[in-house]
């Protein structure tokens, strides 16, 4: 019986790098030259093995690997990058996906079809629209909100997609491939330092975390700093400080996240009290009701310190999504394959958003697989996991697909 | 006998602001055309009178009245605003002590010399480099740190001090204006927030207050808001708050103020944990102990913030300076003078400075008055005073200058 090649992952995902990256990290922004040219590298990968591949509508690339029956795995990932980003963050998904479909290919027709997916635009870096491919693909395509997005160069999406022979239009057409799915896996780095703190190689991802994303606008009096008394002030950065510090109360808890990523004052100079205070709100949960106790509490939170401070405050939306359970049977698969490759099982949610949301959110029933981060680092050239591990989250993913194929079969 | 004509200053006031001022507020930035104007109307009112005019080497406009003795009673202020500045800033100053020095003319030959002094760039507004012209006459010029300072335009302060006849080479020679100088005074609105509160129209200004003013840098570890627990989490804006919460109990320990007036998170961004925050802290007490003391708790405050959080502290000095005495004779005329024309004393210190606290770090005894300001409010179009209430100002003003020339006179 033949085995997946762990090595030959390790060696792709250096090559790679080399291919792609520069002392300052991966380049592998989705729409460049540069992922273009990943994208050729992968394509000669997957024509040494008997594999259908063509890009959809919304520019993901398929490869298909026919089996007895039509009814689809689908192992996904992303090779597109953040601008100095890490090594493995995407990509470490693709390249462990091909192993293990060389492996299933070199046994001859497997019981159902196995196709291993590279999603365009996983990160939205350039546009700031991320999840583009999957989403289209899952049946949420959204042209007429992203056409007109720009980069930093004022590119708009709309064009910099056609160059790469995408029409935004008719990115929908990308939700057919979905139509014989039956199950989705996807191996990603944690990109987080809960593994490493408990010193765990391997975890299984129960689901994706909601998420609330506010901006809270603190307005109290910009004032002189030598000539106003304390008790005269009206300090909007005080207001936004206890802010601050209360969401971390808050996430305790309930065991979630809540993260002020950003601080802007205003007039934001040494002489004089902050008249105005932006501060960004980021709050996550993989339990709906957890994270709906967490938003109201911030709410609060924020209306005591704005009454403290004899300030206003008003806050609005940026964003936000559901929590997304993965399937409860795929669980208990990788929990299996876990073990097997690493000797331990540990379930946990996922604070980042993947793919694997959208491939879940469409019906399809949806696991992943994550491996330990060292430090926890992630979008960053200082993102980095040890080979060893890498080769053991191979072979997870190779156990889990072996499993997942067979409960397709079954009808699943 | 003849009184001062308090309305006059009104009148005058009005005018100033109609010929140099926008709807923005006064446009009177020194060095520039509108600064120049305001000068060149001002000295037509000076040319009414039996003064001797004349521009120092710092661009300081003097207007002398000589007396039966050289030595010299000097009263100040400075016509230079801030862009989109308040229609009293400075300028009550230079307009209430011209119609003083109208008043004492009026009355024949005083006993001493009267002085009134116009200042230049007290604002500092254009080249960041406030109580520039008295500073020169203080003996305190700094020529190589200042003339290759550029405004927004890239324009050399060297160059644009040169447009109006000042050689920055030469600024030092203003120093000998002081050489007669006995006594200075220098009448203000308060720019703060307490007269009002206390219900009061004057108050004596017992100094300025040192400065202590700081760069705090906190760094901690940039991570994603969605992978990373509360718990290991290294927030360089957790630890900045607390810091920012903690200087207002220093202040009100001490009866000081504290300020931290700018906030900069990076990467700043709502997905990330905070890796990286800078803040400024600004410290002003009258006395130096107090001061002093201050200081070292907002270090300790720092340090502890900093460990609490697991990230690391530096700070730097922006720019310090020690606490100002004003002259304890004339602060008992200034009592005397608010009595007079409001009916109440007040002794408080001045958060900003003023060119009073470089006159008086010459050596020369030095008081101020300062005049209530409605809603504390300053440096904005909304700056404003009650029109009674300037005339007051300019009668205590009229009664001190009568006080301090006595004093002078006597052999102060």
């Amino acid at each position: 019986m033949t085995t997946v090649n762990t090595g030959r992952v390790l060696e792709n995902l250096q090559t790679l790098r080399s291919l792609t990256g520069t002392a300052q990290g991966a380049q592998r922004v989705a729409w460049t030259q540069t992922w273009l040219e990943a994208r050729r590298w992968y394509r000669a990968l997957l024509a040494e093995l008997p594999l259908e591949v063509h890009e959809d509508a919304a520019g993901n690339l398929w490869a298909t690997l026919q089996g007895a029956s039509p009814r689809a795995l689908l192992i996904g990932g992303h090779l597109d990058s953040v601008p100095n980003g890490g090594w493995l963050d995407g990509c470490l998904n693709v390249l462990a996906g091909l192993e293990v479909v060389r492996r299933v290919a070199a046994g001859g027709t497997p019981p159902v079809t196995l196709r291993l997916v590279d999603w365009a635009d996983e990160e939205g870096a350039r546009f700031g629209r991320s999840l583009l491919g999957s989403s289209a693909a899952a049946g949420k395509a959204t042209p007429d909100a992203d056409r007109d997005r720009t980069d930093r160069d004022g590119i708009r999406l709309e064009d910099a997609l056609r160059r790469c022979g995408v029409d935004v239009a008719r990115m929908g057409d990308a939700h057919a491939e979905l139509a014989s799915a039956a199950a989705y896996l996807e191996l990603h780095i944690e990109q987080g330092p809960v593994l490493e703190s408990l010193n765990l190689v391997l975890g299984s991802v129960v689901g994706t975390c909601g998420v609330e994303r506010y901006l809270f606008r603190f307005e109290g009096q910009a004032a002189h700093a030598g000539s106003t008394p304390m008790h005269l002030r009206r300090d909007a950065l005080a207001a936004a400080a206890r802010l601050a510090l209360e969401i971390r109360e808050i996430a305790l808890r309930h065991n979630g996240v809540c993260t002020v990523g950003s601080c802007v004052t205003k007039p934001g100079i040494v002489t004089a009290v902050v008249g105005e205070c932006e501060v960004t709100l980021d709050q996550r949960h993989i339990d709906a009701g957890a994270l709906a106790a967490m938003w109201a509490e911030a709410q609060e939170a924020a209306t005591r310190a704005a009454a403290a401070e004899h300030v206003r405050v008003a806050w609005e939306r940026i964003w936000s999504i559901e929590p997304i359970p993965f399937h409860p049977a795929l669980l208990e698969m990788a929990d299996g394959a876990t073990m097997a490759a690493a000797g331990a099982s540990h379930r946990m949610p996922s604070g980042p958003l993947h793919d694997a949301a959208e491939v879940a959110r469409a019906g399809v029933p949806t696991v992943m697989l994550f491996v330990q981060s060292l430090r926890g680092l992630s979008h960053t050239v200082l993102e980095d996991t040890l080979p060893a591990h890498i080769e053991q989250s191979v072979l997870a993913l190779d156990h889990l697909t072996d499993a997942a194929m067979a409960w397709v079969a079954q009808g699943a």
